[in-house]
């Protein structure tokens, strides 16, 4: 699977973005990381000890941040409540979802860490999901908006939606841009779409627009997660080269690839990380790679574009989505 | 798993429960169906089709009954809308469960219907649960109140513990009586408990007594359905005699019958379905099962006798929850 999750931590990029905000943003953040280990917390045993080392593998609680960036900086003395929790929401729909994502891939570690379902198996894992589900819901409650519940309930349908696809889709190598980009929007775009209008929705800000440039971002962030499947390197990667391929995750470059080189058509299904590598050679001999990045960045071009409101913070987002792959 | 839903529907039950409530049951009854059936088919393609083979699977929807025995008969001309959702996101979260069960389970029928597991294997049945789990709190929304999300988000979190207890417990023939009670409650009362109050919130009635009312009758039904694993007879459960016993599950009869026969505990892991069969012979003749009948009949008892306001329809589902058993 192409899951950004692997990768190492935004770490300086979020550095810069809540210097660029400033305000409460650092704040909330904590206040955020704090809820989801108590929401872990309070599971009944031994699901408690699972959905905290679910939180504690951390990630880049990218979505959590477009939540509050999408919110702006409230008014002095306005609640903030309702903006960390749902940020709260969306990082634990994503936790979720990995951690049931890990059990289909027999993922023995995400971000370095050994995975509930390698410590503790499949049941574990699988409930530790629903779980994390549930409270996700439970959480957004609070807020008392049953707009921002049904924005969370339909992205978490597409996410699933997303997933299956892609799980579908294995080892067709015939799989078309088109259901390729689709399937893209379900698992990854809509989440993205989703914390932007979260944040919105809780500080009256226009939340269609935001949401549109929270689905660039994440349509963007996906294809150049793709593209760095087949780029590498490994120190950036934590990972071989050519895993999505392996997995039979058929993506952008390969795509892009078999149009440009029609004798990969042939190639496409790698036995060995030996044969992955060299099928990842041959992709970006074809050139497929520049055209892949290419796109992805018009993408990005547009979501800043396309922006109601011009917002350093935001901007800096977008801008480290790209400088990741660069 | 002693899973209820693996036996045949109540069916003439609820006909009896139809006629002694009357009034609007049916109709709602039916508008639940169509509800559920409409929201399979509006997940996006492949996992509308397994959504709905799912929800076509049917079962006995006694928790929709509740939802709507609970919420009595609304006055002429009042909205049940709220009610029939309600009554849709309990079975929602009921079958998320249960399509989740069956990953862990590798189980190929349900029912007497191959699973989504078994058809289309893990992925397509993880993601159909995800897909289940979310539209249940998108469908409950609309009823506009945070606190109906409030509890079936708590009710979720508490079967996702309740399953993961019972897995964690596999093969420990020494659980506790305390436990096995406390792992009933989370994986069974809880969502009975959620569905009667549900109901009552819907039409101001008294949720509490209601949700206890509910909680009671659940935690009777998974007593009496692990008396029936032992029991049998085949005919009536469609599976063999002693299927917990053979997954490891520890049951009321086993904790029971290890008091009165200290024998038997060595002899608590069987490994062929006839050892399992032996097993179930010499529970039922240490006098076990007619214990463990006596406890369950005895919280129905509870049930009925502390309900606020007997209800006709009410006692008549908590009489059938007995009769199923007797």
């Amino acid at each position: 699977m192409g899951d950004e999750a692997r990768r190492p931590m935004l770490g300086g990029e979020v550095d810069a973005v809540v210097a660029a905000r400033g305000g409460g943003l650092r704040e909330r953040l904590a206040r955020v990381e704090e809820r989801l280990r108590t929401i872990a917390a309070e599971a009944a045993p031994p699901l408690d000890g699972h959905a905290g080392a679910t939180i504690a593998a951390g990630g880049k609680r990218l979505r959590p941040l477009l939540v509050l960036l999408a919110g702006g900086e409230p008014a002095v003395g306005v609640d903030d409540a309702g903006l960390v929790r749902a940020a709260v929401a969306v990082e634990l729909i994503h936790s979720a979802t990995l951690v049931h994502d890990d059990v289909l891939d027999a993922a023995p570690l995400r971000r370095g860490r050994p995975t509930v379902w390698a410590t503790h198996g499949r049941a574990a894992a699988t409930a530790t999901g629903d779980y994390l589900f549930a409270r996700a819901f439970g959480e957004l409650v609070d807020n008392g908006r049953a707009d921002e519940i049904r924005i969370l309930s339909d992205a978490s349908s597409a996410l699933a939606a997303g997933e299956l696809l892609q799980r579908e889709d294995a080892f067709r190598t015939d799989v078309t841009l088109e259901r390729y980009l689709h399937r893209c929007e379900l698992k990854t775009a809509r989440l993205f779409e989703a914390a932007c209008r979260l944040g919105a929705l809780e500080t009256g800000a226009p939340d269609e627009d935001l949401g549109a440039f929270g689905r660039r971002i994440g349509l963007a962030f996906q294809l150049l997660d793709d593209v760095l499947d087949v780029s590498g390197p490994v120190e950036r990667t934590g990972k071989p080269r050519g895993t999505d391929l392996l997995d039979g995750t058929v993506t952008l470059p390969f795509i892009l690839a078999r149009e440009l080189d029609p004798s990969l058509r042939d190639a496409a299904r790698p036995e060995t990380p030996d044969e992955a590598e060299a099928l990842c050679d041959r992709i970006a001999a074809s050139g497929a790679l520049d055209d892949a990045r290419a796109r992805a960045l018009e993408i990005v071009a547009e979501a800043k574009r396309e922006m109601p409101a011009p917002d350093a913070a935001l901007l800096l987002v977008a801008d480290s989505v790209v400088e990741r792959y660069s």
